[in-house]
Protein backbone atom coordinates (compact mmCIF):
# COMPACT_ATOMS: atom_id res chain seq x y z
CA UNK A 1 0.00 0.00 0.00
CA UNK A 2 1.42 3.30 -0.94
CA UNK A 3 2.18 5.24 2.26
CA UNK A 4 2.01 9.29 2.01
CA UNK A 5 1.29 11.82 4.23
CA UNK A 6 -0.36 15.01 2.26
CA UNK A 7 -0.09 18.09 3.56
CA UNK A 8 -2.61 18.79 5.98
CA UNK A 9 -4.73 20.79 3.42
CA UNK A 10 -4.98 18.11 0.96
CA UNK A 11 -6.20 15.98 3.38
CA UNK A 12 -8.62 17.99 4.43
CA UNK A 13 -9.90 19.45 0.96
CA UNK A 14 -11.77 22.24 2.12
CA UNK A 15 -12.23 25.84 1.28
CA UNK A 16 -9.68 25.98 -1.59
CA UNK A 17 -9.36 25.80 -5.59
CA UNK A 18 -6.67 23.62 -5.98
CA UNK A 19 -4.23 25.40 -7.59
CA UNK A 20 -3.20 22.67 -10.72
CA UNK A 21 -4.63 19.35 -12.49
CA UNK A 22 -8.75 18.56 -12.85
CA UNK A 23 -10.18 21.37 -10.78
CA UNK A 24 -13.54 19.79 -11.79
CA UNK A 25 -12.41 16.94 -9.91
CA UNK A 26 -10.97 18.11 -7.16
CA UNK A 27 -14.40 20.29 -6.50
CA UNK A 28 -16.07 17.34 -7.02
CA UNK A 29 -14.30 15.85 -4.28
CA UNK A 30 -14.10 18.93 -2.23
CA UNK A 31 -17.96 18.67 -1.99
CA UNK A 32 -17.61 15.09 -0.59
CA UNK A 33 -15.34 16.38 1.86
CA UNK A 34 -17.85 19.19 3.26
CA UNK A 35 -19.47 15.77 5.32
CA UNK A 36 -18.44 14.91 8.75
CA UNK A 37 -19.60 13.72 11.64
CA UNK A 38 -20.79 16.84 12.76
CA UNK A 39 -22.42 17.28 9.43
CA UNK A 40 -24.40 14.69 7.82
CA UNK A 41 -27.20 16.91 6.25
CA UNK A 42 -26.08 20.36 4.48
CA UNK A 43 -28.29 23.25 2.94
CA UNK A 44 -26.79 23.43 -0.67
CA UNK A 45 -25.55 27.25 0.99
CA UNK A 46 -23.28 24.89 3.91
CA UNK A 47 -22.70 22.60 0.74
CA UNK A 48 -20.86 25.16 -1.15
CA UNK A 49 -19.55 27.35 1.56
CA UNK A 50 -17.84 24.17 3.31
CA UNK A 51 -16.36 22.91 0.32
CA UNK A 52 -15.22 26.60 -0.91
CA UNK A 53 -16.71 27.02 -4.05
CA UNK A 54 -19.89 29.23 -5.69
CA UNK A 55 -23.33 28.51 -5.11
CA UNK A 56 -23.79 27.95 -9.19
CA UNK A 57 -21.07 25.27 -8.47
CA UNK A 58 -22.10 23.68 -5.72
CA UNK A 59 -25.69 23.17 -7.43
CA UNK A 60 -24.74 21.86 -10.96
CA UNK A 61 -22.24 19.32 -9.29
CA UNK A 62 -25.05 18.46 -6.45
CA UNK A 63 -27.10 17.49 -9.53
CA UNK A 64 -24.89 14.87 -11.21
CA UNK A 65 -23.90 13.77 -7.55
CA UNK A 66 -27.60 12.84 -6.91
CA UNK A 67 -28.42 11.43 -10.57
CA UNK A 68 -25.65 8.79 -9.60
CA UNK A 69 -26.41 8.47 -6.24
CA UNK A 70 -23.27 10.12 -4.75
CA UNK A 71 -24.98 12.15 -2.43
CA UNK A 72 -28.82 12.30 -1.66
CA UNK A 73 -31.00 15.35 -0.93
CA UNK A 74 -34.18 15.07 1.38
CA UNK A 75 -37.73 16.64 0.89
CA UNK A 76 -36.64 19.63 2.83
CA UNK A 77 -33.80 20.23 0.20
CA UNK A 78 -30.95 19.19 2.42
CA UNK A 79 -27.55 17.05 1.26
CA UNK A 80 -26.78 13.87 2.70
CA UNK A 81 -23.83 11.18 1.54
CA UNK A 82 -25.51 8.91 -0.74
CA UNK A 83 -25.68 5.23 -0.33
CA UNK A 84 -24.72 4.56 -3.82
CA UNK A 85 -20.88 5.84 -2.70
CA UNK A 86 -21.79 4.28 0.50
CA UNK A 87 -21.83 0.38 -1.85
CA UNK A 88 -19.06 1.32 -3.89
CA UNK A 89 -16.86 2.58 -0.69
CA UNK A 90 -17.55 -1.32 0.81
CA UNK A 91 -15.62 -2.56 -1.54
CA UNK A 92 -12.47 -0.41 -0.47
CA UNK A 93 -10.42 -3.61 -0.69
CA UNK A 94 -7.63 -2.50 2.13
CA UNK A 95 -10.11 -3.39 5.44
CA UNK A 96 -12.57 -5.81 3.30
CA UNK A 97 -11.55 -8.83 4.63
CA UNK A 98 -10.76 -7.42 7.83
CA UNK A 99 -14.35 -6.24 8.06
CA UNK A 100 -15.63 -9.98 7.36
CA UNK A 101 -13.06 -11.42 9.23
CA UNK A 102 -12.76 -9.40 12.54
CA UNK A 103 -16.32 -9.00 14.01
CA UNK A 104 -17.04 -12.04 15.61
CA UNK A 105 -13.86 -12.13 17.30
CA UNK A 106 -14.35 -8.46 18.37
CA UNK A 107 -18.09 -9.82 19.54
CA UNK A 108 -15.59 -12.17 22.05
CA UNK A 109 -13.19 -9.67 22.92
CA UNK A 110 -16.26 -7.42 23.76
CA UNK A 111 -17.84 -9.90 26.10
CA UNK A 112 -14.95 -10.78 27.92
CA UNK A 113 -13.88 -7.19 29.10
CA UNK A 114 -17.26 -4.90 28.86
CA UNK A 115 -14.94 -2.10 27.71
CA UNK A 116 -14.44 0.03 24.58
CA UNK A 117 -13.29 -2.39 21.85
CA UNK A 118 -11.70 -0.57 18.26
CA UNK A 119 -10.21 -2.18 14.86
CA UNK A 120 -8.58 0.33 13.36
CA UNK A 121 -5.84 0.62 10.17
CA UNK A 122 -3.48 3.12 9.01
CA UNK A 123 -5.31 5.92 6.59
CA UNK A 124 -3.30 9.09 6.21
CA UNK A 125 -1.96 10.10 9.06
CA UNK A 126 -4.80 9.00 11.10
CA UNK A 127 -6.02 5.61 12.50
CA UNK A 128 -9.26 4.44 11.15
CA UNK A 129 -12.17 2.76 13.45
CA UNK A 130 -13.55 -0.07 10.75
CA UNK A 131 -15.17 -1.72 13.36
CA UNK A 132 -15.83 -1.36 17.33
CA UNK A 133 -17.41 -2.45 20.07
CA UNK A 134 -19.38 -0.01 22.86
CA UNK A 135 -18.14 -0.37 26.23
CA UNK A 136 -20.44 -0.45 29.29
CA UNK A 137 -19.09 2.91 30.49
CA UNK A 138 -19.02 6.40 28.02
CA UNK A 139 -15.56 7.90 27.27
CA UNK A 140 -14.76 11.37 26.51
CA UNK A 141 -12.34 12.02 24.06
CA UNK A 142 -12.90 9.15 21.68
CA UNK A 143 -14.10 8.36 18.48
CA UNK A 144 -17.18 6.53 18.52
CA UNK A 145 -18.11 6.09 15.33
CA UNK A 146 -17.06 3.81 12.91
CA UNK A 147 -15.78 5.48 10.06
CA UNK A 148 -14.02 7.83 12.69
CA UNK A 149 -10.44 9.24 12.74
CA UNK A 150 -8.41 8.98 15.67
CA UNK A 151 -4.54 10.12 16.18
CA UNK A 152 -1.72 7.86 15.49
CA UNK A 153 0.68 8.80 18.81
CA UNK A 154 -2.13 9.92 21.39
CA UNK A 155 -3.93 6.49 20.83
CA UNK A 156 -2.53 2.45 21.28
CA UNK A 157 -4.01 1.62 18.17
CA UNK A 158 -2.46 4.44 16.69
CA UNK A 159 1.09 3.45 18.31
CA UNK A 160 0.93 -0.17 17.01
CA UNK A 161 0.37 1.25 13.50
CA UNK A 162 2.91 4.13 13.55
CA UNK A 163 5.03 1.16 14.63
CA UNK A 164 5.05 -1.22 12.35
CA UNK A 165 4.84 1.64 9.45
CA UNK A 166 8.00 1.96 7.23
CA UNK A 167 10.73 4.04 8.99
CA UNK A 168 10.13 6.91 6.45
CA UNK A 169 6.56 7.54 7.17
CA UNK A 170 7.40 7.41 10.61
CA UNK A 171 10.32 10.35 10.54
CA UNK A 172 7.33 12.11 8.52
CA UNK A 173 4.77 12.30 11.01
CA UNK A 174 7.53 12.61 13.95
CA UNK A 175 9.16 15.62 12.28
CA UNK A 176 6.04 17.29 11.91
CA UNK A 177 3.54 18.29 14.27
CA UNK A 178 1.82 15.46 14.98
CA UNK A 179 -2.35 15.29 16.71
CA UNK A 180 -2.10 15.47 19.76
CA UNK A 181 -5.70 15.53 21.26
CA UNK A 182 -4.47 15.19 25.08
CA UNK A 183 -4.46 18.75 26.27
CA UNK A 184 -3.73 17.47 29.68
CA UNK A 185 -0.59 15.65 28.88
CA UNK A 186 2.56 17.46 27.51
CA UNK A 187 3.07 16.83 23.57
CA UNK A 188 5.76 14.06 23.94
CA UNK A 189 9.25 13.98 22.30
CA UNK A 190 9.76 12.41 19.12
CA UNK A 191 12.82 10.44 20.72
CA UNK A 192 10.55 9.48 23.74
CA UNK A 193 7.83 8.50 20.67
CA UNK A 194 10.75 6.26 18.79
CA UNK A 195 11.75 4.34 22.11
CA UNK A 196 8.12 3.71 22.57
CA UNK A 197 7.51 2.32 18.79
CA UNK A 198 10.51 0.30 19.50
CA UNK A 199 9.14 -1.37 22.74
CA UNK A 200 6.48 -1.78 20.65
CA UNK A 201 7.67 -3.76 17.84
CA UNK A 202 9.59 -5.46 20.98
CA UNK A 203 6.09 -6.36 22.70
CA UNK A 204 4.31 -6.89 20.38
CA UNK A 205 1.64 -4.50 22.70
CA UNK A 206 1.14 -0.64 23.09
CA UNK A 207 -0.02 0.20 26.14
CA UNK A 208 -1.22 4.28 26.85
CA UNK A 209 -1.63 5.48 30.05
CA UNK A 210 -0.69 9.02 31.27
CA UNK A 211 -1.59 10.44 34.54
CA UNK A 212 -3.77 13.16 33.57
CA UNK A 213 -5.34 11.66 30.71
CA UNK A 214 -8.94 10.86 30.89
CA UNK A 215 -8.74 7.37 29.04
CA UNK A 216 -6.06 4.82 28.96
CA UNK A 217 -5.54 1.71 26.47
CA UNK A 218 -3.89 -1.24 25.13
CA UNK A 219 -3.16 -2.33 21.43
CA UNK A 220 -2.12 -5.16 19.69
CA UNK A 221 -1.06 -5.86 15.74
CA UNK A 222 -3.36 -7.90 13.22
CA UNK A 223 -1.33 -9.45 10.22
CA UNK A 224 -2.21 -10.56 7.03
CA UNK A 225 -1.05 -13.07 4.98
CA UNK A 226 2.54 -11.70 4.09
CA UNK A 227 2.92 -10.99 7.76
CA UNK A 228 2.84 -7.46 7.71
CA UNK A 229 0.87 -5.70 10.41
CA UNK A 230 -2.40 -4.40 8.34
CA UNK A 231 -4.88 -3.49 11.69
CA UNK A 232 -4.49 -2.98 15.45
CA UNK A 233 -7.52 -3.95 17.98
CA UNK A 234 -7.47 -1.83 21.07
CA UNK A 235 -8.90 -1.96 24.37
CA UNK A 236 -10.13 1.40 25.51
CA UNK A 237 -11.15 1.96 29.33
CA UNK A 238 -11.46 5.23 31.30
CA UNK A 239 -8.17 6.28 33.14
CA UNK A 240 -7.23 5.02 36.41
CA UNK A 241 -10.02 2.53 36.76
CA UNK A 242 -8.26 -0.74 35.51
CA UNK A 243 -4.96 -2.34 35.07
CA UNK A 244 -4.59 -2.35 31.33
CA UNK A 245 -2.79 -5.44 31.68
CA UNK A 246 -5.26 -7.41 32.90
CA UNK A 247 -6.60 -7.36 29.35
CA UNK A 248 -2.86 -8.44 27.66
CA UNK A 249 -4.02 -12.17 27.83
CA UNK A 250 -7.25 -11.70 26.00
CA UNK A 251 -6.43 -9.10 23.94
CA UNK A 252 -3.19 -10.98 22.04
CA UNK A 253 -5.53 -13.79 21.64
CA UNK A 254 -8.04 -11.82 19.93
CA UNK A 255 -5.22 -10.27 18.16
CA UNK A 256 -4.31 -13.89 17.01
CA UNK A 257 -7.63 -14.92 16.22
CA UNK A 258 -7.84 -12.15 13.57
CA UNK A 259 -4.51 -12.49 12.21
CA UNK A 260 -5.36 -16.30 11.87
CA UNK A 261 -8.40 -15.43 10.14
CA UNK A 262 -6.50 -13.13 8.05
CA UNK A 263 -4.26 -15.84 6.53
CA UNK A 264 -1.81 -14.80 8.49
CA UNK A 265 1.76 -17.24 9.03
CA UNK A 266 0.88 -17.95 12.97
CA UNK A 267 3.94 -18.17 15.11
CA UNK A 268 4.42 -20.10 17.87
CA UNK A 269 6.29 -19.89 21.16
CA UNK A 270 7.42 -17.01 23.55
CA UNK A 271 9.93 -15.60 21.26
CA UNK A 272 7.30 -14.58 18.51
CA UNK A 273 6.01 -11.16 17.88
CA UNK A 274 2.19 -11.78 18.76
CA UNK B 1 -36.15 10.49 0.69
CA UNK B 2 -36.27 11.00 -3.09
CA UNK B 3 -37.22 8.20 -5.02
CA UNK B 4 -35.95 7.84 -8.34
CA UNK B 5 -35.99 4.95 -10.89
CA UNK B 6 -32.88 5.84 -12.93
CA UNK B 7 -32.73 4.33 -16.54
CA UNK B 8 -30.19 1.27 -15.88
CA UNK B 9 -27.46 3.01 -17.68
CA UNK B 10 -27.60 5.47 -15.51
CA UNK B 11 -27.46 3.15 -12.55
CA UNK B 12 -24.70 0.69 -14.37
CA UNK B 13 -22.92 4.18 -15.43
CA UNK B 14 -20.14 2.25 -17.40
CA UNK B 15 -19.32 2.24 -20.97
CA UNK B 16 -20.85 5.65 -21.93
CA UNK B 17 -19.94 8.86 -22.27
CA UNK B 18 -23.11 11.07 -20.75
CA UNK B 19 -24.86 13.41 -23.07
CA UNK B 20 -24.69 16.67 -21.48
CA UNK B 21 -24.27 18.01 -17.41
CA UNK B 22 -20.26 18.21 -16.16
CA UNK B 23 -18.76 15.40 -18.20
CA UNK B 24 -15.42 15.29 -16.42
CA UNK B 25 -17.62 14.82 -13.19
CA UNK B 26 -20.04 11.84 -14.55
CA UNK B 27 -16.34 10.45 -16.05
CA UNK B 28 -14.89 10.63 -11.99
CA UNK B 29 -18.09 8.71 -11.09
CA UNK B 30 -17.88 6.24 -14.02
CA UNK B 31 -13.75 5.43 -12.71
CA UNK B 32 -15.45 4.31 -9.43
CA UNK B 33 -18.46 2.33 -10.89
CA UNK B 34 -15.88 -0.01 -12.52
CA UNK B 35 -14.83 -1.54 -9.62
CA UNK B 36 -17.36 -4.09 -8.17
CA UNK B 37 -17.37 -7.33 -5.94
CA UNK B 38 -15.35 -9.47 -8.63
CA UNK B 39 -13.41 -6.22 -9.31
CA UNK B 40 -11.68 -5.07 -6.28
CA UNK B 41 -8.45 -4.44 -7.80
CA UNK B 42 -8.27 -2.98 -11.51
CA UNK B 43 -5.64 -2.20 -13.53
CA UNK B 44 -4.90 1.51 -15.20
CA UNK B 45 -6.17 -0.50 -18.36
CA UNK B 46 -9.38 -2.33 -17.22
CA UNK B 47 -10.21 0.60 -15.04
CA UNK B 48 -10.76 2.77 -18.31
CA UNK B 49 -11.74 -0.09 -20.01
CA UNK B 50 -15.09 -1.24 -17.52
CA UNK B 51 -15.46 2.76 -17.30
CA UNK B 52 -15.89 3.80 -20.95
CA UNK B 53 -12.92 6.33 -21.50
CA UNK B 54 -9.41 6.61 -22.50
CA UNK B 55 -6.48 5.30 -20.68
CA UNK B 56 -5.11 9.36 -20.41
CA UNK B 57 -8.03 10.50 -19.35
CA UNK B 58 -8.60 7.71 -16.58
CA UNK B 59 -4.88 8.27 -15.72
CA UNK B 60 -5.50 12.04 -15.27
CA UNK B 61 -8.46 11.02 -12.84
CA UNK B 62 -7.06 8.60 -11.33
CA UNK B 63 -3.74 10.66 -10.37
CA UNK B 64 -6.53 13.13 -8.33
CA UNK B 65 -8.64 10.16 -6.94
CA UNK B 66 -5.33 8.78 -5.22
CA UNK B 67 -4.10 11.93 -3.89
CA UNK B 68 -7.28 12.74 -2.34
CA UNK B 69 -7.49 8.95 -1.05
CA UNK B 70 -10.55 7.98 -3.04
CA UNK B 71 -8.52 5.30 -4.91
CA UNK B 72 -5.58 3.78 -3.56
CA UNK B 73 -2.98 2.23 -6.09
CA UNK B 74 -1.14 -0.97 -4.61
CA UNK B 75 3.30 -1.44 -5.34
CA UNK B 76 2.00 -3.74 -8.27
CA UNK B 77 0.00 -0.63 -9.92
CA UNK B 78 -3.24 -1.81 -9.13
CA UNK B 79 -6.36 0.45 -8.20
CA UNK B 80 -8.49 -0.11 -5.59
CA UNK B 81 -11.13 1.66 -3.70
CA UNK B 82 -10.00 3.91 -1.22
CA UNK B 83 -10.51 3.89 2.37
CA UNK B 84 -11.04 7.79 2.42
CA UNK B 85 -14.17 7.00 0.21
CA UNK B 86 -15.03 4.46 2.97
CA UNK B 87 -14.48 6.94 5.69
CA UNK B 88 -17.14 9.66 4.03
CA UNK B 89 -19.20 7.01 2.66
CA UNK B 90 -19.87 5.83 6.23
CA UNK B 91 -21.42 8.88 7.01
CA UNK B 92 -24.29 8.43 4.45
CA UNK B 93 -26.96 10.07 6.90
CA UNK B 94 -29.75 7.39 5.70
CA UNK B 95 -28.60 4.15 6.63
CA UNK B 96 -26.43 5.38 9.68
CA UNK B 97 -28.98 4.67 12.71
CA UNK B 98 -29.49 1.24 11.08
CA UNK B 99 -26.10 0.51 10.90
CA UNK B 100 -25.42 1.63 14.83
CA UNK B 101 -29.10 0.39 16.08
CA UNK B 102 -29.36 -2.88 14.44
CA UNK B 103 -26.13 -5.07 14.94
CA UNK B 104 -27.00 -6.31 18.26
CA UNK B 105 -30.53 -7.26 17.23
CA UNK B 106 -29.52 -9.08 14.14
CA UNK B 107 -26.90 -10.48 16.63
CA UNK B 108 -29.72 -12.17 18.56
CA UNK B 109 -31.84 -13.36 15.72
CA UNK B 110 -28.78 -15.03 14.22
CA UNK B 111 -28.29 -16.35 17.44
CA UNK B 112 -31.78 -18.06 17.91
CA UNK B 113 -32.16 -19.19 14.29
CA UNK B 114 -28.54 -20.08 13.16
CA UNK B 115 -29.95 -19.20 9.42
CA UNK B 116 -28.76 -16.23 7.51
CA UNK B 117 -29.97 -12.76 8.30
CA UNK B 118 -29.94 -9.73 6.67
CA UNK B 119 -30.69 -6.13 7.23
CA UNK B 120 -31.68 -4.26 3.56
CA UNK B 121 -32.61 -0.88 2.31
CA UNK B 122 -34.07 0.00 -0.62
CA UNK B 123 -31.51 2.02 -3.18
CA UNK B 124 -33.19 2.60 -6.56
CA UNK B 125 -34.37 -0.07 -8.13
CA UNK B 126 -32.42 -2.83 -5.68
CA UNK B 127 -32.67 -3.36 -1.95
CA UNK B 128 -29.05 -2.98 -0.49
CA UNK B 129 -27.80 -4.90 2.28
CA UNK B 130 -26.30 -3.02 4.98
CA UNK B 131 -25.65 -6.22 8.00
CA UNK B 132 -25.78 -9.49 7.41
CA UNK B 133 -24.99 -12.45 10.11
CA UNK B 134 -23.96 -15.85 8.12
CA UNK B 135 -25.79 -18.77 8.63
CA UNK B 136 -24.48 -22.42 9.34
CA UNK B 137 -25.89 -23.31 5.82
CA UNK B 138 -24.18 -21.88 2.57
CA UNK B 139 -26.67 -20.72 0.25
CA UNK B 140 -26.37 -20.19 -3.52
CA UNK B 141 -27.81 -17.88 -5.72
CA UNK B 142 -27.47 -14.94 -2.71
CA UNK B 143 -25.41 -11.77 -2.43
CA UNK B 144 -23.06 -12.19 1.32
CA UNK B 145 -21.53 -8.92 1.36
CA UNK B 146 -22.71 -6.54 2.94
CA UNK B 147 -22.89 -3.55 0.22
CA UNK B 148 -24.24 -6.19 -2.13
CA UNK B 149 -27.51 -5.93 -3.83
CA UNK B 150 -30.68 -7.94 -4.10
CA UNK B 151 -33.63 -7.67 -6.34
CA UNK B 152 -36.62 -6.12 -5.31
CA UNK B 153 -38.94 -9.15 -6.40
CA UNK B 154 -37.54 -11.75 -5.77
CA UNK B 155 -36.65 -11.78 -1.87
CA UNK B 156 -38.74 -11.02 1.00
CA UNK B 157 -36.56 -8.32 2.16
CA UNK B 158 -36.97 -6.10 -1.45
CA UNK B 159 -40.80 -7.19 -1.18
CA UNK B 160 -41.28 -5.95 2.68
CA UNK B 161 -39.20 -2.65 0.99
CA UNK B 162 -41.57 -2.10 -2.38
CA UNK B 163 -44.99 -3.01 -0.60
CA UNK B 164 -44.10 0.09 1.97
CA UNK B 165 -42.73 2.45 -1.38
CA UNK B 166 -44.77 4.96 -3.06
CA UNK B 167 -47.33 3.89 -5.75
CA UNK B 168 -45.55 5.44 -8.10
CA UNK B 169 -42.45 3.52 -7.56
CA UNK B 170 -44.02 0.17 -7.24
CA UNK B 171 -45.46 0.80 -10.91
CA UNK B 172 -42.38 1.92 -12.05
CA UNK B 173 -40.52 -1.10 -11.05
CA UNK B 174 -43.51 -3.16 -12.00
CA UNK B 175 -44.30 -1.89 -15.69
CA UNK B 176 -40.16 -2.42 -16.32
CA UNK B 177 -38.46 -5.59 -16.74
CA UNK B 178 -38.18 -6.28 -13.30
CA UNK B 179 -34.71 -8.36 -11.96
CA UNK B 180 -35.76 -11.59 -11.50
CA UNK B 181 -32.76 -14.15 -11.07
CA UNK B 182 -34.87 -17.46 -10.23
CA UNK B 183 -34.13 -18.40 -13.16
CA UNK B 184 -35.43 -22.13 -12.41
CA UNK B 185 -39.38 -20.36 -11.48
CA UNK B 186 -41.51 -18.44 -14.22
CA UNK B 187 -41.47 -14.59 -13.53
CA UNK B 188 -44.75 -13.71 -11.93
CA UNK B 189 -46.99 -11.40 -13.35
CA UNK B 190 -47.00 -7.67 -12.71
CA UNK B 191 -50.84 -8.23 -10.53
CA UNK B 192 -49.54 -11.15 -8.57
CA UNK B 193 -47.29 -8.91 -7.14
CA UNK B 194 -48.96 -6.40 -6.43
CA UNK B 195 -51.59 -8.77 -4.34
CA UNK B 196 -48.83 -10.14 -2.65
CA UNK B 197 -47.39 -6.72 -1.94
CA UNK B 198 -50.64 -5.73 -0.31
CA UNK B 199 -51.07 -9.01 1.96
CA UNK B 200 -47.39 -7.56 3.01
CA UNK B 201 -48.97 -4.16 4.04
CA UNK B 202 -51.80 -6.22 5.38
CA UNK B 203 -49.84 -9.06 7.50
CA UNK B 204 -46.68 -6.95 8.32
CA UNK B 205 -44.55 -10.11 6.86
CA UNK B 206 -42.97 -11.07 3.29
CA UNK B 207 -42.91 -14.86 2.71
CA UNK B 208 -41.11 -16.49 -0.16
CA UNK B 209 -40.82 -19.67 -1.21
CA UNK B 210 -41.23 -21.32 -4.71
CA UNK B 211 -41.32 -24.96 -5.47
CA UNK B 212 -37.95 -24.88 -7.53
CA UNK B 213 -36.05 -22.26 -6.28
CA UNK B 214 -32.90 -22.77 -4.33
CA UNK B 215 -34.02 -19.99 -1.07
CA UNK B 216 -36.58 -18.99 0.62
CA UNK B 217 -37.02 -15.96 2.89
CA UNK B 218 -39.20 -14.38 5.03
CA UNK B 219 -39.08 -10.57 6.18
CA UNK B 220 -40.20 -8.07 8.23
CA UNK B 221 -40.46 -4.45 8.26
CA UNK B 222 -38.32 -1.58 10.27
CA UNK B 223 -39.93 1.76 10.60
CA UNK B 224 -37.96 4.79 11.69
CA UNK B 225 -39.20 7.94 14.01
CA UNK B 226 -42.06 8.64 11.41
CA UNK B 227 -43.41 5.33 11.44
CA UNK B 228 -42.06 5.17 7.85
CA UNK B 229 -40.85 1.55 6.52
CA UNK B 230 -37.11 2.28 6.24
CA UNK B 231 -35.72 -1.18 6.13
CA UNK B 232 -35.87 -4.88 6.30
CA UNK B 233 -34.71 -7.53 8.37
CA UNK B 234 -35.11 -10.85 6.53
CA UNK B 235 -34.10 -14.46 7.31
CA UNK B 236 -33.27 -17.00 4.28
CA UNK B 237 -32.66 -20.30 3.93
CA UNK B 238 -32.42 -23.08 1.85
CA UNK B 239 -35.50 -24.26 0.35
CA UNK B 240 -37.58 -26.79 1.84
CA UNK B 241 -35.31 -27.83 4.56
CA UNK B 242 -37.29 -25.70 7.29
CA UNK B 243 -41.05 -24.21 7.75
CA UNK B 244 -40.64 -20.65 7.58
CA UNK B 245 -43.57 -19.74 9.84
CA UNK B 246 -40.83 -21.10 12.45
CA UNK B 247 -39.02 -17.54 12.07
CA UNK B 248 -42.12 -15.36 11.92
CA UNK B 249 -41.94 -14.24 16.36
CA UNK B 250 -38.71 -14.34 16.32
CA UNK B 251 -38.06 -11.95 13.06
CA UNK B 252 -41.01 -9.54 14.09
CA UNK B 253 -39.91 -9.24 17.53
CA UNK B 254 -36.54 -8.23 16.00
CA UNK B 255 -37.71 -6.12 13.55
CA UNK B 256 -39.49 -4.38 16.67
CA UNK B 257 -36.81 -4.02 18.61
CA UNK B 258 -34.92 -2.47 15.81
CA UNK B 259 -37.80 0.08 14.83
CA UNK B 260 -37.68 0.87 18.86
CA UNK B 261 -34.11 1.62 18.69
CA UNK B 262 -34.60 3.95 15.64
CA UNK B 263 -37.35 5.75 17.76
CA UNK B 264 -40.63 4.48 15.96
CA UNK B 265 -43.64 5.16 17.80
CA UNK B 266 -44.85 1.31 18.74
CA UNK B 267 -48.35 0.16 18.19
CA UNK B 268 -49.62 -2.51 20.80
CA UNK B 269 -52.53 -5.21 20.02
CA UNK B 270 -52.99 -7.74 17.20
CA UNK B 271 -54.57 -5.09 15.10
CA UNK B 272 -51.69 -3.59 14.53
CA UNK B 273 -49.31 -3.28 11.46
CA UNK B 274 -46.20 -5.05 13.30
Amino acid sequence: MTLEVLPAETVVARGKRPPQGEPVVDRALALLAAFDDKHLRLSLSDLARRSGMPVSTARRLAVRFVAWGALEKDESGLYSVGLRLWQVASLAERGLSLRDEAPPFLDDLHAVTHHHVQLAVLDHTDALVLDRRLGDVELPAISYRIGGRIPLVASAAGVVLLAHSPAEFQDQVLSGPFRWPLHECPRPAAKDVRAQLAGVRRTGLAMLSRPTAPIASVAAPVRDQQGSVVAAISVVVPAGSIELYRFEPALRATARAVSRAMGAPMAVGATAPW
